[in-house]
């Protein structure tokens, strides 16, 4: 990986070069152990709204899931996402799993990823072998001659989005020489008509999808990749049967099946962004990007701001490389905007 | 893979390799339509009386899981399997997911799966580039310098069973000559004492454990590797951040940690397994051998038979390669035991 690969998120652990991510409340509480509890986590970019759990049966649990009930699922996603069949569907025990996964299909070679960008996918291609840049223009791409050519699209944490369009002339000139384009579509179910899944099956174009996000279950552990079905098959195959749980599969399918839950879940979730917005910007921020769940304030107090909503027992997401950045979460219980606003206005 | 490897299973199917399995009812409903339901499957070694489940509070489902609970989960399953630290424990959703995983992280070589046994071995070594051999004894792998050797202790289908000194004996001789031994304890939670995972740590030692077959939740999907700290935690590297779900790190923390349940069920079970074999044994069946989740029958008429139980609403599990063997888990409700009676007299 290059030094600058990836910006915008944390750095190595002692672990060996696990990423930190949001969510990570157990180091809040240690950094400020002064502040009021419960904790409100901002750090992520979770529908604070989740799908309401239908009744898991108890056999979901006990037995091993049948190639029946994964099948449905496969279709449940093709069908929400717009894809034309379920043998272009492949799923694991969430989106990482695909991004740990994918590299490891592909010969080694070069990989470009759009950046700044969520770290996982560089550090993925990384480890497993492949030589990975990241550049900030997708042109800089073509000059890398790069095999893969990664784009995180709506953008985390800047929003910055490509037209569908755009994004398949770019998955035709990977296929034309060999390679792929990968679209992380992590954040894509608020805005069906800026998602490139109705096209999957397209030569070079792989798109992945994240189940927890929207629907408020991240940890239900469901990711989805959409691809050519050959490619498709060879995902299904190296995760292998049985990845995503019983219950999983169960409340995934009914979730993604759910015409009155989906419509309804993008409209409450425009309208709290909306005024999240509103409550940043009363609070002089200026709000620089983002998608409908998470929101991107771009000033030069951010450290100062990231310790004083620390204080007040606010998570907020914040960028090693970006120290101007702070990315806020949906708060969701009114209690929650409530004391948002106040440390805010403090 | 070599034809013969690990025999006793199904065949390749449609899909491109995945191997045939127990648990299959779609495809037994379709095979036996007028079989009377509820069908009760047998042909799997799952305990029928699972770890009852805890309450799951919603923020298990909604948020991702923390990296305090991977860490407790793993603790968990190091004290309940004897092993020394935590550090030397990895886990995945699903052993499956580590039999998937670990011939990846391997240089390819030579293989040798000590079988018939658990087919998936032999066709994930296969898939990760490995050159595999079926064996039938261990001598046979050091003529073949294989650099990996796998045994399932004790063995599915049969309950051979292999004592922990002879096992570390051989992990020090694959250590010597920088191999590996992988020991799939998937069925050694009824007898801790034939277990090689207090030794984890070893040099060359690699222990598999799977959780859903004992504690009965088989839908849960968690997987464990006991392993030298430096492969666990390549492993865990290679496994990803939030691979378990959040509800099934929870359960699976209380179920692991259940000093009353543990022992009581070991007690169950192997007095159902006991009864079992006066079952079969009582219609003139041999039991040639089998854990106390499974028992499996060798007899010539076992082709008649599959289908007499298929016709009543029983599934049992058969083997391409040897089709003098069924093998029976163990039925659960009293009405599963009386349709079984009933059919194995007819």
């Amino acid at each position: 990986m290059t030094g600058q690969a990836a910006a915008g998120q944390g750095k190595p652990d002692a672990a060996g070069g696990t990423l930190l991510h949001g969510g990570d409340l157990d180091g809040a509480r240690a950094a400020f152990p002064g502040a009021p509890a419960p904790w409100i986590d901002l750090s992520t970019g979770i529908n604070p709204w989740p799908y309401p759990l239908p009744p898991v049966p108890l056999d979901a649990w006990t037995r091993l899931p049948g190639r029946g009930e994964e099948e449905a699922l496969r279709a449940a996603a093709a069908s929400c996402y717009g894809a034309s069949s379920a043998e272009l569907v492949a799923t694991a025990s969430g989106s990482q799993a695909l991004i740990q996964l994918l590299p490891r299909l592909c010969r080694p070679g070069r990989v470009a990823v759009l950046g700044p960008t969520y770290a996982e996918h560089a550090r993925c291609w990384a480890l497993a072998g492949h030589e990975v840049r990241a550049v900030e223009r997708p042109e800089e791409a073509g000059v890398l001659v790069a095999g893969v050519l990664v784009i995180v699209n709506p953008n985390n944490p800047d929003g910055r989005r490509f037209a569908p369009g755009e994004l398949l002339e770019m998955a035709g000139a990977q296929a034309a020489r060999g390679g792929l384009l990968v679209v992380d579509e992590a954040f894509a179910d608020m805005r069906p008509e800026d998602s490139v899944a109705p096209a999957a099956g397209q030569p070079g174009l792989v798109v992945l999808r994240s189940f927890g996000k929207f629907f408020g279950l991240a940890g239900l552990r469901l990711g989805i990749a959409l691809a050519p079905a050959a490619l498709a098959a060879a995902l299904r195959e190296a995760v292998g049967p049985w990845a995503v749980s019983g219950p999983g599969l169960a409340i995934a399918t009914a979730a993604l099946g759910d015409r009155d839950w989906i419509p309804a879940t993008r409209d409450r979730l425009a309208r709290a962004s909306a005024g999240l917005d509103r409550l940043l910007e009363g609070a002089g921020l200026r709000v620089a990007g983002g998608t409908e769940l998470f929101r991107l304030v771009e000033d030069a107090r951010a450290p100062s701001l990231y310790r004083a909503l620390g204080s007040a027992g606010i998570l907020v997401r914040r960028f090693e490389h970006r120290p101007d950045w702070l990315r806020f979460g949906l708060p969701g219980p009114d209690e929650a905007w409530r004391r948002l606003a106040v440390a805010l206005d403090d």
